[in-house]
């Protein structure tokens, strides 16, 4: 099972960037939604510094994730599905085996 | 000027801890009146990560300075007073020889 340095067509390379994108931005926005609703509800000190560590593990988990390299791209991809950040039907375009491959890692 | 290792009467110790205390409970709820706003101000992923560094600043900040330790603290009140944390009044009970000091590094 061949897993990287696949050929990607013009094709789905324009998937692969539209699909790319669009979990970044609900990822995103989710991340945004989540920190104003933390910061409404802080209390104490102790809230403030915990909001501090999810925000160093969240950037942490962004930086290294959306990391946008064609020959990776099928890693990426299978954890954006398994975290819920894209549906495999957003990836329709790639070819069948590109699909096969990123369903199954994502279960893993 | 001998700065450290002075003696505190036990009157001297309750005001330091009191006036300690009310500084560090002054600049924790400023800090998280602006954590709040600028929480609800967040509109895009680089306002986040310019929370997150300002967390990661006043972390250690606020680790560095409220540290209380007698023979350290008339350069603790002295940060606190330059940076508006602490009114020379309320160290009123210490002897007059430390709030000089306090007062004169206060204004380095």
């Amino acid at each position: 099972m061949q897993l990287i340095n696949s050929e990607w067509t013009i094709t789905e390379e324009e998937v692969a960037r539209k699909a790319f994108d669009i979990a970044y931005k609900r990822e995103i926005s989710s991340l945004i939604d989540s920190v104003r609703y933390k910061a409404s509800n802080l209390a104490e000190i102790d809230d403030m510094w915990r909001l501090h560590d999810f925000l160093s593990v969240k950037r942490h988990e962004v930086d290294g994730r959306y990391d946008y390299h064609l020959p990776m791209l099928v890693f990426v991809f299978a954890g954006l599905v398994k975290d819920g950040w894209l549906n495999l039907s957003e990836l329709e375009g790639l070819n069948t085996d590109k699909i096969a491959k990123i369903a199954a890692l994502a279960c893993m």
